[in-house]
Formats: structure tokens, sequence, C-alpha cells
């Protein structure tokens, strides 16, 4: 085990996904993206197994971070409003659009990136519904909701990607959950 | 191109299902599938590609069931309303509760084939979006209402196959739906 090398691994992720854009997924190599970070490929096996692992640097700590929000989240919240509550961390995390917006475009285009995120989407799901479990919500409640919750971020995330002008992802987490609410419920929101 | 042999594809589907339940997925063999189902590796793969699409065979047509069922929708029902009227058409098709368990269990066993289902659910999402733009919702709208509703297709399906009795499977798409507004819009159903 060689020295830590502070700030290597998001050197990496994000050398890789300039390379990933620049010149193909398929023709960047492990080697090419250890070389653009200025790093061994050795370096680069110690915080990925694969080039597919660079796409999804930073997922385990997002996703904690999602999971203590929503166990911060005062008690008396209704199940949905505790899982909106706790994604709204996210946007303490997701801070770069641009960032953002080209990881969407590596994704998007290979189908085994696209599903490895629906898979780490999943993931994150079974993670907040164990936390809604812990709030003493029933299990088929909690899933569902969990679920509910990741869609409307899925949903929100992709909207706020597209949009032209930047807006708070906060802000179009919570539009997303009143036109959830809408469909779902038939309610109308206030106007104005 | 050989004879057309009636029945084969789903013999074929039938026969790996049971090979990868009694000798696991990584040991069967496209030769041991075809031997099953009493046919040839060649007629095999007149059906499918490799040995993981075996579980999938139906996908397509299901999918085309419930976009026909989507565009046979009165054209009046609320976006939600309609898709939930064309996933209760998938019960015309998945009578056999069964086979949709042994099915199951063989996905859930392997990331790789939960990847791909992830990701057959999501293409069902998308033509459900466009039978949606068809009936004149808006993009954004119809991209969440075809997310949810196969969201909550998901849901009951799960819990369909999970129940100990077997009852029908648009009875618990009906209570995962009420579920949904439950705890979307705080609406309560009424009591009884």
């Amino acid at each position: 085990m060689g020295r830590w090398q502070p700030g290597a691994e998001m050197r990496l992720a994000q050398a890789g996904l300039e390379l990933f854009l620049e010149q193909g997924y398929e023709c960047t190599t492990v080697a090419d993206i250890a070389q653009r970070a200025g790093v061994t490929p050795r370096t680069f096996f110690r915080y990925f197994g694969d080039k597919r692992e660079v796409v999804f640097a930073g997922g385990p700590a997002l996703q904690a971070h999602v999971v203590a929000a929503l166990d911060a989240a005062p008690q008396d919240l209704p199940p949905l409003q505790a899982v909106h509550r706790a994604l709204d961390a996210v946007g303490d995390l997701l801070t770069d659009r641009d960032w953002s917006c080209r990881r969407h475009a590596v994704i998007i285009s290979h189908a085994e990136l696209q599903e490895r995120e629906l898979s780490k989407l999943s993931a994150l799901s079974t993670a907040l519904a164990e936390a809604l479990r812990r709030r003493d919500v029933d299990a088929a409640e909690a899933a569902l909701t969990a679920e509910t919750g990741v869609l409307v971020f899925r949903t929100a995330f992709e909207r706020w990607i597209a949009e032209p002008a930047e807006r708070p992802l906060a802000d179009v987490l919570a539009e997303c959950f009143v036109q959830l609410r809408v469909l779902a419920g038939g309610w109308t929101p206030p106007p104005g």
C-alpha cells in the first residue's frame, strides 16, 4: 500500500470524465486516466476496480449523506416529506452542475453505465427504505415511499441539468414533489 | 433460416428458468437449455442472443400490450389513471404466478440480471411516456407520470409474488395506487 495521495480519487474521476467525453469511453484506458491525473496506474487501482467505477466516484458518500439526513429529520414528518428533506441534502454535495452534466452525458451514451446507474439508485432506495423502517414506517409503505422519493429525485436531477438556466437543485426537487402530489392525488396547487 | 417451430420460444424460456433454478445460472449453458427444450442450439439462437435473454422472453410483447392499452384508454382519464388502466392489462399476460416467482428468484440472485430488468422497466417507462405525449400530456409531466406508474407496478408485482395467498395482480396494483395517493397527497382512503 503506497502513500495516500490527497485528492487523487477526485482528480482521477475528473480526468476519467474528461477523457470519456474527449475520446470516447471505449477508447479510454486506465493508463490514459492515470496519466491525465498525474498518477500511476497502480494508484488508479487503489481507488477504483475498473474504468467504469470512475463514473460512480462519490456515490457511496452521497448515499451516506442522504441517509444521515433522513435519520436526522424530525420524527413527526410524514414519510415522504422526510425523504424529501433527506434528498434536499444532495444539494450540499452536487454543487457543480457542469460536472453533473458531463457525467450524465457519459452515462446516457452507454447502456452498461445506464444499467449500473439504475442499480446504484436502486441501492439508494433500499437504504432509504431501511432508514424509514427505523422511523417505524411499515415495510411495504417504506419501500414504496423510498422508491417514490428516488424517482422524484431522478426526475428533478434530469430536469435540473437539462434546463438552459441554472437554478438550485432543491427548487427543481420541490417543483417535482408538487407535480407528484398533483398527478397522484388530484390535488391542485394554490394559484400564484 | 430453418423451419419455424411452434412454441419453441416459450419452451426454451421455460427450460432455461428450470435449469437456472436447478443447477444455477452460471452452470447452465445454451446447449443444456436447448437439450431440455428438445431443440438444437441453432434453434436456440434463432430466438435468443444469449442465455441471459431467456429470462426476458415475452418482454417486448408485454410492453406492446401495455402501450396499446394506454392508447385505447378514454381520452378524458387523468394521465396517471390512464397509466393505471394500461398496467392493469399486464394481468392478461401474467396469469401464471409460479412462473413469475421463479423468474423473479433467478433475477434477484444475479446483479447482471437485475440491472437488465431495471433497464427493461426503464424502457417500458419511456414507451408509456411517449404514449402519454400522444394524449397531449406535456413532456415533463408525461415522464414523471410514466415513471410513477412503472414504479407502482413494480411494487405491486413484488408484493403479488411475495404474498402467501394468491390474489389477482390487478387487486394488488389498485392497492398500491391507493397507497401512492395517500403518501403523496396526504389523502386518506374512506373507512371500510
